[in-house]
């Protein structure tokens, strides 16, 4: 899956801002694991752990962190060899050039404006009044519903689904399977059985957003649900109805936000965190993986477990109750002993 | 997406039974929320906390609890607001009218019966022997298996897929990438691996039922997997083969339910909370989100945690947890101090 | 939903290897359950637990476990009645054989390479470079992605995707809405919000997977993430980038590992297991549902709970919280009785 002739590691040094003290001219020609790279591929060294399996690989030629020397090929030294590694990939797996035009097969309803460089895929369907922006790639079979309007250069993979009305910024990427927009769940108790509440508010999700594959973010009972900028979802994400999430997020795969959350900026959650409905989460906290939460958390703070604690207290907690068992006995033990104590005759004197 | 020339306020209050001091002539031509609402807009004041937000919003009008007075623009004073809002939006939002026909791009089977009301959205797949009843909706991108059956007034948003031989009552609604019907997770422990257990069972989802995106429901490995009428599930529900829920349920997003488990009537279940295979719950139960259910629960009662206990018991038990750490140190104290008193000489006499 | 003209019960006990002492000219001809089974149907008793609703059934014939006798109608005794189900199970509903083609609805490019064997079904997608082996399902309205290898008799259901470049063994079954080969969610740090780092790898599910609805299993950043041959996923699961799963695994829905975990052979994981990144469990360990994983598991042993432990001690722990508000009250007692002691006069004499 690498494109055309390779790279001289001089170039790529100068590219990457890397550090190569021999053969400039010895040209790579792909990226690969160290296990599974090649004499022409290059390979990475992310920090001196992996400095024993470097050693032992065949690669071509190494990318490593400053100070990373005697690898058994040319080595690239880089200040923050993770980020060379992002921008080698890009250099090494350019995106493909998007190829304008509406598929034959696609099913695109009359009055749709779609940029005419814009591609829209085979089988997809583009219904009434939607708007598909400059070299927007619509995929194979997605669906974008009435009214829909997508940004520039936003990509939507196969199978997603946009519900009427909602908003894509622009170099929104959005993977296949996910559904946004579909109805908030909200109903009023009844005799008779929950009654709906109509959702007729939307979804915006704003620029250089990343949404992973069947994930599922609400539409608004009234008003947006918002996604705001940068921000990135794993997989099987859920969003409920009329929450806000702030700019720069990342939500590990299986989070679930409760209905009118706000989510503040730089927020980060493990995979898997739970939240109740109306909680806020300040700037920049932090929240480990299967944390539930159901309090607001302040910002800056790292929290933990169900329901969240700060992460220390979390952690002294769990350990102290694998003492939990013995603690029980011992506090008996110190009744029994007490009690005979205290059954001890007064002084006589 | 408001729909039409609005509602004089008059009528409004008559149509809600609210009470309106005045101005009964007055237009509003959508539902807006608070912050989002201007002159020719409807607000919703849920309750008092919102009183302050009502003030600085510009709306045309509120929707308001009896009693709340003094908001800068007419008031509709209602006994239950929030469902006189939901009346308020099915007023402003009314059901499209459906189109009927088959979208010429759709794939129908030469055997299936889609009745003539019904519609089939584009790319949308029925195979052999289904039937679709009246008014039905069948989105673009849907796939109805071989001899599915969906009842009167039904929805299918795109890309749900329903496999062989399930059934759908009336008036279900089914969002965008629900997939009903696929195999139970039945394996028998062989050396060679596991050994699959055929799922020859169906389906069978009941009237007035709403499934949320990307949902899934497995069919029974014989005889039925059944969601009850009027039950409601928010997205990404997984329900395991063989599972029989009651009527009028509401089960919030990421609900996990083992195969073969039995859920009783009116049983509310928080986000994430995840059961093992044959629990039973009883009636009017409710578990907090992100409980793990493993024994079952009893009729009316509210469990939280996992394993899930009784709510009260939980909170306290989470509350003392954050004294357990320094419980360790206390008891070890105590432990010390008591051998001191324990090594005090017997009084001599 | 059964096939044919049904089984003697003498030519049943000889294929299942089943004792009958009865009736072997008697014919069924479907298989249900104890309370949904007529006179014609062959029902099953899985155990003695089960022999009370055996008694109340209507079943023309049951298979029981070895020495379950006294049944209202002629008993198939088994050694493992439970694989006696299967077989059972597999002969009255026998897979359908394939109907070879292309739909002509369906998308395949003019590169791609389908066995004249397969079958592709209406509105799917196959993009250029694609193989699909022999005797090989692809449902309508999958989508197989450019360059992507589809072994022989495995079955894509519909809204299947499968991404550019990933490789499928034989005999694989992937359920609706299933995406592989997704990005990995992969991202550096950065002032301006998070940096994506590309994912250029690919996934390798082997022979004999089976995937559950609605799952998702990311590609990995370089290299493979592989699915190991005849592990069994349930729905709604996710798999990181670089994840390696051995072979023979169980995990139940919702499960989701975090990147670059490997898990060995014969892992079972129960519902709604979470797992750090950079995790390894041993061959054979088990994971109770709803636990937790952030440090490693080592082989064949049993693990609960949120972080993860042994499960006789998370058992222990579990019933001991119960006890845990008492217990701080009880230790304050103690240190008042303990400090009232103390503050006794020493002995005078």
């Amino acid at each position: 899956m690498s494109a055309g002739a390779g790279f001289a590691l001089g170039r790529l040094a100068e590219m990457l801002e890397a550090t190569l003290e021999a053969s400039p001219e010895r040209v790579v020609t792909a990226v690969a694991s160290l296990t599974g790279a090649g004499p022409s591929d290059l390979s990475y060294v992310a920090d001196r752990d992996h400095v024993a399996a470097a050693r032992a690989s065949r690669a071509g030629a190494f990318l490593a962190p400053l100070g990373v020397t005697g690898l058994p090929a040319p080595t690239l030294q880089c200040r923050d060899p993770r980020r060379a590694l992002a921008a080698a990939l890009r250099l090494f797996h350019p995106s493909l050039p998007s190829v304008p035009g509406i598929d034959p097969s696609a099913r695109v309803a009359a009055d749709a404006k779609v940029d005419p460089t814009a591609s829209v895929g085979p089988l997809a369907v583009v219904e009434a009044g939607a708007s598909i922006g400059p070299r927007v790639r619509v995929g194979a079979l997605a669906c974008v519903g009435p009214g829909v309007m997508i940004g520039e250069d936003s990509v939507l993979f196969p199978h997603v689904v946009i519900y009427a009305g909602c908003r894509l910024g622009r170099r929104v990427i959005v993977h296949a399977g996910v559904v946004i927009g579909a109805d908030g769940f909200g109903f009023i108790p009844d005799a008779a059985g929950p009654l709906k509440v109509p959702q007729v508010g939307i979804v915006v999700v704003e620029d250089d957003v990343e949404i992973g594959a069947n994930s599922a973010i609400d539409r608004a009972t009234l008003g947006e649900t918002v996604i705001g900028r940068g921000t990135k979802l794993d997989n099987l994400v859920q969003i409920g109805h009329n929450v806000v999430i702030g700019e720069r997020c990342l939500m590990a795969a299986q989070v679930a936000i409760g209905g009118s959350s706000r989510i503040g900026n730089d927020v980060m959650l493990g995979g898997q965190v739970g939240f109740a409905d109306h909680v806020t989460v300040g700037d920049g906290a932090m929240l480990a993986g299967g944390s539930g939460v159901a309090h607001d958390i302040p910002a800056g703070q790292r929290f933990s477990g169900t329901w969240a604690r700060p992460v220390a207290l979390a952690h002294k907690i769990w350990a102290a109750e694998a003492h939990l068992p013995d603690l029980l006995r011992r506090v008996r033990t110190l009744e029994r002993r007490l009690a005979t104590l205290e059954a001890r005759p007064p002084e006589r004197g």
